[in-house]
């Protein structure tokens, strides 16, 4: 007793002690510890802040702000998961410790950015860039900037202007692929090589392309064509060239484009695809092997994401505009929509836990995420949250284009 | 400098004081902190150990021994992969803190071991036992005895023996499905119902299972029989039979059997499967899509195991028994042998990075880990290790069936 006594007053001492030393304090207990593999990134949009939360406990860990302005952010990670980079919709970067939940760096890397992807090798975090029109990429340590790449492409007329860079992803042999929204053009750079080379550029792939995704495997490069009836397929193995594959299958009345979707490596499922189609209000389906069409599947309204559920049985249909509050699932055995989720305000982004047996949804416009067990349809929690948008979970470190 | 001296006392005065009051010690520079989604375990058979390594950094992070005996170990990971759950030979599961390198649990779940998996929602360990021939059950966090399932068969006289257990994975809607080595069985196992009921028994799907895979979706359970001329396919979304799949094709002269080869996840490269040939020099391929048998691969020896770049564009094969220092090298383009490496004695055991840049290989009689670059085949870096066997990568941790 008396021991126990003296050990507590020993400790509150020491504790105090080191405290004016400016040593970090770490009590067993208090000390903040968890394995990264399956942790979860929430962007708060308007807060521009970011919520951390354990997947596997559906703990929330913590909220980390001061990330500028992310009305349209994303968030990558080191191939360890122990650093996430958040991406501003100025072309912000935060680096953020997992560990410690400390923004440890910041930069600003341009203008206007869409998006941004980390290197095969996790040594690079690259940015596309609206403005001024290129790829920049920047140390993952340092956040010190490494190559400007400038997407620039020649007008009808002869001059050289700069492009919007959207759909820039990472692929095997540690190339970074992307497409010039503008030029109409996919470039690919080598990111293995000093000075960062653009080893191909293919042109004319299609009009105005407004995002793309690399198969889980990395070998199928697809970017979406905002204003042409395909999308362009460019094999990673060979980079000979960007063949077309339809997008007009099924082509009903056209509905308002609420929203430019989003493309990701989420969309196969083994040997299907699934990709939002343009202004109508269903998804397009895709032989994963060949690329023809299959037969579209009629959802409640435009899609902006549908997303795959890891085990390939489900895919969760973000529906954006109309409906936009709903959710759709779609039975892959079936491939009908088998149930119709009603989260709540602004319902958006679905994602699933590494292997799929739980789905977070952000309520942008409901104040909170909601985790949902993908079995029951059965809610399992809910998290507070300040607008929530994007859900973004550790495993994608070992994704391609994730 | 005065005041810097005074620090440097008082540090080694509190650090030695901790340390008499048996407070963990951290300061800023040791503190052992880093992602823990790309760690690397691997096996040191003889002495009972493992050594933990950081992939990214392609640093040596620590060494836990005292985890009895590991000439047939496996290991497996919380879906956070904070937690490593080493399984012994003889059935001993050791809970490692991939975080503080410490073991924090260790008990005896078992006679003889030769498997085990992580229930897909993370709750729970199961042991697949030879002796005695069952499923144990553990709970992931207190490694406590949850539930044994006796794996029976009946014999042609009518009477009941217990089976060997082998090819023991988990699959999606939290089930766990294994085979009966002696019963020619296989059972399916809901994890997520109480008292976790066998909800199904296929009988007779062919002679001594001796190991099983499931493919990366979670969808298809394919066990390997020793005496029988298939291999038995189990659809997990339907659960109806076990279809025979051929495994005779280009057979030609027997050569010994040196060792039962391990079937696992990584055997699949999008709509190929490649699988190891019993007693034949040879990788089986196989559609992945209907499972229809493709032209075999002539290779080096006979193969333990055929492991796929998670890019699926080549195949790295540990030769076991003749040539056993070899590792071939498919590419999967032309279906060729395209690299012989000789990385040293006893080479064995290749493993690929989350992205698969990296390749790790065991050599168990070079005392060393050989890091190899997967594009020029160069050494990167070499790890020394007491009789390294198998290499497990925390990013397992969301594969099913890993």
């Amino acid at each position: 007793m008396s021991a126990r006594f003296f050990q507590y007053v020993a400790k509150t001492f020491l504790i105090l002690f080191l405290f004016a030393l400016g040593l970090p304090i770490q009590s067993s207990a208090g000390d903040p510890r968890w394995g990264t593999a399956s942790l979860v990134v929430v962007v708060e949009r308007e807060a521009g802040s970011v919520l951390i939360i354990d997947s596997f406990r559906q703990e929330l860990l913590g909220r980390i702000s001061g990330l500028g302005n992310l009305t349209h952010a994303t968030v990558k990670f080191s191939p360890d998961a122990r650093y996430a980079y958040v991406i501003g919709r100025q072309a912000q970067v935060s680096k953020i410790d997992l560990l410690t939940l400390k923004l440890v760096k910041q930069v600003n890397a341009g203008g206007v950015s869409v998006g941004g992807v980390i290197s095969q090798d996790g040594k690079y975090v690259a940015l596309s860039n609206y403005v001024p029109g290129e790829v920049r990429i920047l140390d993952a340590e340092t956040l010190e900037l490494v190559k400007t790449i400038p997407a620039v492409y020649t007008d009808a007329g002869g001059k050289e202007l700069p492009s919007r860079v959207v759909g820039l992803v990472d692929a095997p042999g540690n190339l970074l692929v992307f497409s010039l929204m503008d030029g109409n053009s996919v470039w690919v750079v080598d990111a293995g090589k000093k000075d960062f080379p653009v080893i191909r550029k293919f042109a004319n792939v299609g009009k105005t392309p407004y995002d793309a995704l690399i198969s889980p495997d990395g070998r199928y490069y697809i970017v979406g064509l905002l204003d042409s009836d395909w999308m362009g397929l460019l094999d990673t193995w060979k980079l000979e060239r960007v063949v077309p594959i339809p997008a007009e299958q099924g082509k009903g009345p056209e509905v308002p484009l609420w929203k430019i979707p989003h493309l990701k490596g989420w969309a196969l499922a083994g040997r299907l695809a699934f990709l939002p189609a343009i202004k109508r209000e269903a998804v397009l389906v895709y032989s994963a092997l060949d690329w023809t069409p299959l037969t579209p599947i009629p959802i409640s309204g435009t899609a902006l994401y549908p997303v795959v559920r890891p085990d390939g049985r489900q895919v969760w249909v973000d529906i954006v505009g109309k409906n936009g509050d709903l959710i759709d699932v779609i039975d892959v055995e079936s491939m009908k929509v088998v149930k119709t989720l009603n989260p709540g305000p602004g319902a958006t982004h679905p994602q699933f836990t590494p292997k799929g047996e739980a789905a977070y949804v952000s309520l942008m416009d409901g104040g909170k995420v909601v985790v949902y067990d993908t079995t029951t349809f059965k809610v399992l929690k809910e998290f507070p949250a300040a607008h929530p948008s994007g859900i973004f979970f550790t495993s994608r470190a070992h994704k391609f284009g994730m």
